[in-house]
């Protein structure tokens, strides 16, 4: 590391220097690099999806493949595999950005409306004004009244506050803890599998992975008995804080019963844990016999001491019906969090200014949407039936397509946007994985990427069980793509199969 | 500490546990609040600005005040102070938003064009879409071309990086640097006044703050001098790894000149240091004796070994002509940074996805501008040139003013948005502050702001040499309220200074 090189140069013959300097040169170097920076790793545009984006390029440019187009089935990004925008949320983006338009008789009177109302929240009536660190107060207002809506108890909308994604609200709120408490580690509890933000979030901030593994064989369920495992575990080395849950799952698909919503609050209390609910997917639910109950609805009916449980909630533009992911928005609704840690919270990301406009646009239209009997109403209404019948049917396609393959086994999508199958890798294709220099599931993904153009992402990325294989899949293509996706799929598999025995 | 009490509780009787239950409840608590969190500081946003806003709802309400409006001169938000936007952009990001807009005849054709190449560059030919973590090929290539333009040197495209915002990207460099080399904590240098993002991340990551003074007396002039006693003084305790130069300055607003960066590249490549330089006020330059040279520039011109000086330079579209603050753009450029660096840095980012698409968007007009003969570059070159023209006019205006004013020392406002004017305050007002609790400078601004509704940011906001008190205004106020402001404002100081003689 150059400053202590620096340091030990005066004892040090004068071609040393020459050496040391050439070696440690430059001021950032991956000696004395943020540690945690370089340990981090975020599988959903890892490797695997830097190698698809250079295929792309290779295709354009006229390169010969044994495919004619890359399918990214990496990333839960639905306009990318052409899913239309909502019209509604468009035009109203337009009207605000460009408000001539709104004096133009083009546009319908209750998008004009929505402008107009968003334009006089604004500093200067603009989308070009800095907004308040936490939001547009009317949109926030709009968000507390969804809530509302959605769990028939109160919500504040104070509260509330929006955010660039829900990612970006989730790093605000871990970047609370600090990474030691009286000498002792800090660990969050996160899922196994998870989605990778909270483990490269986490290792980011240096706190400590507590895994608790969700059971494959029960539907990906989430088990009390696996959570007081894990936090008894756990606690032997770090100060356990909080517990990260994703309803739906994310990459597992599964939707949450009520009961075991209210376990997990228990748990919770009774070990003092914040509970960061990732309820990004809460409008993607496909499966007839679930339903969606939000961890604050389930947290308030089971009334006192539960409901005074520390809980952040949150929500995004990216998912749902809308998967607006480009816009960057998304809400966080914050519940018993003490005021004056809330105030930090809020004042730490005052820094970073204020979220994108336009996503704050599009999380209102999102929080209230187009009234029966409103001039934009039964369009939005049969663009978003039409999305979440697609999404639905897509999702039932997908698994019964992996289950119909040799060696797979896909637990069924409850909700969310993926399938996560698990593979048998025989032991021929783990040493050829060895030999590759690759874990088994890395090696199997590159092969399918490299022969068929199929984009996915291997399971290690997101966590499984030590000697399981798995990928994620998105639901995303469009259904004559999925169609062919899924063909090409299982012809790899067989071939794959058969070279590795 | 609730984790620490939680291992005590064994030894101690039940009544304590529900006393200490009672005090430390709840998982976040400002007792075991990550510690940087609580240290930052962002005045720009502070508590007087969260007072503004309270009076302007007050007012709102009828509330009777000795004023009738709240004047937000505490930030840099050139929109909600009433400055048009630039037609073109807005109609471009209409456009994309809602591409039904591109067949309508209504749109000029090069807005139309631009729209449609920048959705071709987007996934699913949508701004709906994730973009790369960096942004848009196509606008990185066009922000390249500008930047080879502005300097007359060659530019990588694959090193420039698009930002949600500038601060976006400071914060994601500045957090490359770990907060210890060797035991030893990392330093940053930091100009005194400076921009409060800059204190504000530094400590968040625990990275202390190195500060060097720029010279009032001398038109906040940066002393070569200085620099070396900054380093040597902060090498005492710290490893110093990296210096900030904010060029035009914020809030200081001088211009460097040529010779003058020529001298600060010099120091850096000598003492091993990356430059920051935050350039985003390179369109805002007013005296007609001060130019804008891009560290890039002064740096290749310089030929090795200056030229390989690693260099970070931040642009935003939040300042210049352009102003579009809510929308949330910017770019950096990376010069000669360790490739497997920049590799972290990118993959860093990409947990956060991608920056908002409508930003990008703005990036790609900031930088790609119509050219003569297009159909939209009459109205363009009026509405740039009215705006700059226009703050030239009001940068002089608020000078003139407060040099007018007696117990005021204004330095000429060569660039950037802002004024920070030197005030004298009178051992009466230190101690009636010293009395209310509040830093003099701090006192000062509270009254301004509940006597007359003027927001400003106290010096110790940004730093000041010890003893003396500054504030800093923006210039943004359209021309007739900031003479209102200036008038209201000289007459308060005279009532101050009476007050406390």
């Amino acid at each position: 590391m150059w400053q202590s090189t620096a340091s030990r140069r005066q004892f040090l013959p004068s071609w040393c220097i020459v050496i040391i300097r050439t070696k440690s040169q430059g001021s950032l170097t991956l000696e004395n690099l943020n540690p945690n920076i370089i340990k981090l790793q975020y599988a959903v545009r890892g490797p695997l999806v830097i190698r698809a984006g250079a295929l792309i390029k290779e295709l354009a440019g006229g390169s010969s493949k044994p495919f004619n187009k890359v399918i990214l089935a990496n990333v839960g990004d639905a306009q990318a595999m052409k899913q239309q925008p909502i019209t509604f949320i468009r035009q109203v983006v337009a009207c605000a950005s460009y408000p001539n338009l709104i004096k133009s008789g083009s546009m319908p009177a209750d998008v004009k409306q929505r402008a107009k109302d968003i334009l006089k929240s604004c500093a200067g009536q603009s989308v070009g004004a800095y907004t308040m660190s936490h939001g547009i107060e009317l949109i926030r207002r709009h968000v507390a009244e969804y809530i509302e809506q959605r769990d028939g108890h109160k919500a504040n909308w104070q509260d509330i506050c929006l955010t660039a994604g829900a990612s970006n609200g989730i790093k605000h709120v871990l970047e609370l803890f600090c990474n030691k408490v009286d000498c002792k580690p800090t660990g969050i509890m996160i899922p196994i599998p998870q989605y990778p933000l909270y483990s490269a979030t986490l290792t980011e901030f240096g706190i400590g992975h507590i895994r608790y593994y969700l059971d494959e064989d029960k539907g990906w369920a989430l088990d009390i008995n696996e959570l007081e495992r894990s936090f008894t575990d756990g606690s032997k080395t770090h100060a356990v804080r909080a517990i990260v849950v994703i309803n739906p799952g994310n990459p597992t698909g599964q939707v949450l019963k009520r009961g075991n919503i209210e376990d997990i609050i228990k748990f919770a209390h009774k070990k003092n844990l914040l509970i960061f609910a990732d309820e990004v997917y809460q409008a993607n639910v496909y499966d007839k016999d679930s339903k969606f109950f939000s961890f604050k609805k389930v947290m308030t009916e089971l009334g006192a001491p539960y409901s005074c449980c520390a809980l952040a909630s949150f929500m995004s533009i990216s998912k749902g019906y809308t998967g607006e992911c480009g816009l960057r928005g998304g809400w966080m609704e914050l519940c018993n969090m003490d005021p004056k840690v809330q105030e930090h919270l809020y004042k730490a990301m005052s820094a970073m200014l204020c979220p994108p406009t336009i996503g704050q646009i599009v999380c209102d239209c999102v929080a209230k949407t187009p009234c029966c009997g409103e001039p934009s109403y039964e369009l939005w209404e049969k663009e978003r039936c039409a999305v979440l019948d697609s999404l639905k049917e897509r999702s039932e396609m997908i698994v019964q397509a992996f289950n119909g393959m040799k060696g797979f086994k896909c637990n069924k999508v409850q909700g969310a946007m993926y399938a996560f199958p698990r593979i048998e890798l025989s032991s021929k294709a783990v040493e050829a994985a060895k030999a590759a220099g690759k874990a088994p599931d890395v090696f199997y993904a590159f092969k399918l990427l490299e022969d068929c153009g199929i984009c996915i992402v291997p399971g290690s990325g997101f966590g499984q069980k030590p000697g399981t294989y798995h990928f994620r899949t998105t639901i995303l293509p469009q259904k004559p793509l999925l169609k062919e996706m899924l063909d090409t799929f299982q012809k790899f598999h067989q071939k794959f199969s058969e070279q590795y025995p």
